[in-house]
């Protein structure tokens, strides 16, 4: 039996690694339903705490799935929002929210 | 704004948990490719101990989506194979795959 680790293994392995650590799931979906400031995902994502949005708001950013924009007003607004590959990870993460909706109603 | 915990949510925290820990995603992907024994899963899975795939099988089958069948032959013979609702996951996690497949040829 071939390993299943051909090139493309570890990088199913890290996805599946960004998209499992808490609350994450939760930032794509709120970014995925129109969520922009930071307010607004608090607003959307009930129980997670200041800290913990904006580390996964950094984390995503520095992994290229979300777009952080500044507006220089005064004051300054910042927005959030998916980058094309965010909105391809949040279409690709739809059967899997589909599979847990299924499950949990059996 | 309204929230994105409807019902469902936290069951899709739970599901991105579990598909995320490590190695769980490779172990599902073993048995959707055809691994039965312990050793079919170790051969197919680079770099996992005995220890974390025995932990990882257990988890699955916890979680209902692997199946463990005892073959009462001599020696005893034990299989690990997806269960239905394993079958679905691991169906829901391609567009998953595919997705990480995309971004690391880009």
């Amino acid at each position: 039996m071939d390993s299943i680790h051909d090139d493309t293994c570890p990088r199913f392995e890290d996805t599946l690694e960004l998209v499992g650590r808490r609350w994450t799931g939760s930032v794509l979906q709120a970014a995925g339903r129109g969520a922009r400031r930071f307010g607004e995902y608090r607003a959307m994502i009930d129980g997670i705490s200041d800290r913990l949005l904006s580390q996964r708001l950094k984390e995503l950013e520095a992994a290229g799935l979300i777009e952080r924009t500044v507006i220089p007003s005064t004051p300054v607004q910042i927005r959030y929002q998916l980058a094309p590959d965010g909105r391809a990870l949040v279409d690709a993460l739809v059967p899997l929210a589909q599979w847990s909706m299924r499950r949990s109603s059996t």
